[in-house]
This record gives structure tokens, C-alpha cells and sequence, in this order.
């Protein structure tokens, strides 16, 4: 569909950005809608960001904004309202602009990241589930699954006051819930999550000892910028059921292009029309 | 081409967006260059504006700004460096960073007019040119003739300061031009350019009296909206040489292309890309 001056954006905010893959999947999907959107990719460094958001949203043709890295932290701090999901995880990855023109943050990280893993068989109930990286992302993942009924988190990163930061907030909201910190043991886990960017950058460390992940563990992955990274790849030599990073992504932008008014279409329909190869 | 994280932006800018045709023009012309870069309309309001700018220069893959209506003048004053014919005519209709950060401003209207003219048989040497609205689009054109040698411009606008204002840019550089004020009839003019907006909405009054045009008098329009305004129209019946608002569009459009760096076309390939009709 031809760009024109009656084409309504959304701005895909993140830095570097040549990893994005958001724009492949809304763009063709929604043409096929006949919607006048596009997502277009901005690169936003981190000191120009906060002086950005707000003068973006006084476009006229803006439908909203996707967040990603390294941005869904600050912005939690830059909108005026944030959903349940978006205050527990303490970061947004999509704004939009309200009638009164106020913004409100949103976060689907973690929705889809559990999305997608009860779509594959995981069983919330008595699960103990770990999470490395209690950033953005991490802290949604560990949000949406207290949401869906896993009674126990353990929670690491390798800054320690990230994990009792999400911690305090977890329990403000699920006060019953088993938190342990600082362990990036898999073992005793049916459900491990890499929440780091560890992945991204050719010879990264593993998130954690991955000889430790025991044969029919879930194993989830945020990284995007290569399908099969080498923490997935060893959890498949160890017979683990895995969910790739671009599998998230899929199964949350149902919500997103719930959020912003948008057409929904299920990820099997995403998939469908999608300019990249998964 | 498909939008991907790869692809670098410019900006077109100005409000409101309906009427832009430069995404319909570049985007097919740089596509079939196989470069990955889009023309994407963002709506700014005037009391936006000035705090849009500098912000929207922080994105790391933007290639530049187009400005349109009603930003052109004020984008003057935005800029830390403005080209000549910028600095005449008031107005920028382009701004690039340079390496070290700073903007620079530059204003293609006018040469797009006079290389339309020019190219349609106008004969500089002894013209008298009428210029009816002295805003930033009038501005361009005033001194892109004024460049090609045109020596006797006569000014006119409602708003008699800016014919005055406009004058005395003119004549700093050029002192020996031939300037009249504040007459808008076309009798004794060669060449005759609404450079109002009128001509955008339906009702809108003419600028100036058509039935004293004479046959073979080249008349421009600056209104794009509409391929032929009730302005051309009556120059057409009066047997006048016309030139549409389209044309000066086309015509601009390789200097912008060499402005941002990019691979240039001339107007008769933009118009075989090109996704409008004329």
C-alpha cells in the first residue's frame, strides 16, 4: 500500500534498529486490511529519548508508538498513565495518546512471551519458573506469569537491585507469591527464561549454565535478532521445549493491535502475511 | 520495498498532510534505485513545530526533512545554517543535519518554479514578473527570478509588510532589481504567480483580477490540491501559458535529491515512477 499524506503512523522507537522486525509484521498485514498505517522505524538514541516521546506525540498522524530497547524502562517515566501490567513490570513497549491527550503505557512483552508458552503446553499451576534479567522485559514475563497463576519466581540479574526491585513489586500485587532471588540455577525449574540481551552479539556468555536444564523444561528466549540462539540451541540438545524470541512477538501483537485500534488478527494470521521469515 | 529496520526516513512535514504528493513521487523513484529510503508525512501544527524540529534531528535514521506548508518560514529560523537563496526568500523547504550536528536550510520552491517556466519556453531577459502572496513559497520564486535574471519583479500580498519585507531581501542582494509594490494586476506582466493558498479550498476567491490577463502571458499556481484551479483554468481560457502547482513540484525534486545525497532523477523519470497522476 502506497505511502501518502492520508498514511497514519506508528513509530517503532528502539536503538540501533536495524534488528526490528515489527515493521515486516504489522505493515503487510494491515495493507492486507486495507489500514492506511505504517510502522516506521526511528532510532532514537538513549539521551534523546525523553525529550523525543513527547514531542512525537503532536503529530497528527500518529496512531501510537512501539517501544523496544534500550527504551521500555524510561518510558514507563515519560506517560501519564500505565495499565496493571505496565506498573508491575516498570516498563511500556507501546504508548498511545488519549482524547484528553494524555499518553498511556502499555506493556506486552510479557503477555506475549506466556502467550505463547501456554500455546506450546505449559502448565501454570505449581510451576516454579526462573527468569535472568529483570529489566523491561524480564519483569514483564515475571508479571504476566504471576498473572496466569505460577506460584513461584525465582529471579536473577547481575545487577541484584534489579531482582528486588521486581520483586517488592511483584509482591505488592500477588502477596502470596514464592519469590527467590539471585539463583540462576535452572535446576528444580520447569520453566527457564533468558530475559537479558546475552544472544544479540556474536560470542555472548550463555544466560546461565545450560548443562544444568534437565530434558522437558521450557525454555523461552527475548532475543530476536537471531531465531535460534545459542542458549536455545543448547536447551534443544538437552531435549527442553523451546520458544524462540520471534515466537513472542507474533503471539503479542494481537494486544497491541488491540491497543491501538487496529484490525486484530490471530499470530497464525500475522504469520500469514508477514515479510520475514521466522 | 518493504519497510525494515534498515530503512532510513525523511520527513515530510506540515499540516494538514492530506494533500502531499512527495511520497507518491520519491518513494517509487528510490525504491526503483534500490535505496532503502522512505517519505513519510508526519502532521505538525504550527504551535508544535518549533519544539518537533530539533527533536526529530535526533533519530538515527533520518536522512533530512521536507517542510511544507505552513512551516516554511519559520523552519528559517530552526536552522543554524541557511543556503543564499534560503536567506532571500525567508523560507526553507529542506533541512539536513550536517556532520557536526548543526541544521542546514535550504529552499527548492523557487528553483522548481523558474526550471518549470524555463523549461515550458519563459525568456528571462526583459520580463516583468508578477508575484501575488509574498509568504515563503512567493518569497522562493521572487528570488529564484530575481538569480535568473529576471530584472523587474512587481510584489504584492495582503499583508503589505511582507511585500515590503520581501523587497528589501531582494534588494540587498540584487540592488539594481526593478521592484513595484503592492499592485496585483497582470496587465504589463510576462509571467504571473499566485504563490497564495488560494486555489486549495472551494469557494476560495481568484488571487487577482483574470480577466486582465493577457494571451501568451506565462501564469504559474503554487496550489497543488488540485491539478487545475479555477486560477489556471481562467489563465487557459485567456490563452495564457500555464504551469501547475504539480509541475514546480517535479521540477524541484532533483535538487532535493542532490541536497540529501541521494541518487538523483530528472523530472521526466520522477513522473514515470511516479505513483499520481499529474
Amino acid at each position: 500500500m502506497t505511502i501518502s499524506g492520508n498514511t497514519r503512523l506508528i513509530a517503532h522507537l528502539g536503538w540501533p534498529t536495524e534488528n526490528f522486525k515489527a515493521p515486516m509484521i504489522y505493515n503487510p498485514w494491515l495493507a492486507a486490511q486495507n489500514v492506511d498505517v505504517k510502522v516506521v522505524p526511528m532510532g532514537v538514541r538513549p539521551e534523546a529519548f525523553a525529550a523525543f516521546v513527547p514531542t512525537l506525540f503532536t503529530l497528527t498522524n500518529l496512531v501510537g508508538a512501539l517501544v523496544t530497547m534500550p527504551h521500555k524502562v524510561v518510558t514507563a517515566g515519560l506517560v501519564q498513565q500505565l495499565t496493571p501490567t505496565a506498573a508491575i513490570a516498570g516498563a511500556c513497549n507501546a504508548i498511545r495518546r488519549e482524547e484528553d491527550g494524555s499518553l498511556t503505557g502499555d506493556m506486552f512483552d510479557g503477555d506475549g512471551f506466556v502467550q505463547g508458552i501456554l500455546h506450546k503446553g505449559f502448565i501454570p499451576d505449581n510451576a516454579r519458573a526462573l527468569v535472568v534479567g529483570c529489566g523491561g522485559v524480564g519483569s514483564a514475563i515475571a508479571a504476566s506469569l504471576a498473572a496466569v497463576g505460577v506460584p513461584a519466581l525465582t529471579l536473577f540479574d547481575t545487577r541484584e537491585s534489579s531482582a528486588q526491585a521486581l520483586a517488592m513489586r511483584l509482591l505488592r500485587h500477588y502477596p502470596t507469591l514464592d519469590v527467590t532471588l539471585m539463583k540462576n540455577d535452572p535446576q528444580g525449574h520447569s520453566l527457564v527464561v533468558n530475559a537479558t540481551p546475552l544472544g544479540m552479539s556474536p560470542g555472548d556468555p550463555l544466560p546461565l549454565d545450560t548443562d544444568r536444564l534437565r530434558p522437558g523444561t521450557f525454555v523461552g528466549e527475548v532475543v530476536m535478532s537471531q531465531t535460534w540462539t545459542p542458549f536455545l540451541q543448547a536447551a534443544m540438545e538437552r531435549d527442553c521445549q523451546v520458544q524462540r524470541g520471534t515466537d513472542m512477538l507474533f503471539e503479542m501483537i494481537p494486544a497491541y493491535l488491540r491497543f491501538f485500534g487496529l484490525p486484530v488478527a490471530t499470530p497464525e494470521q500475522l504469520r500469514q502475511h508477514a515479510e520475514i521469515k521466522e
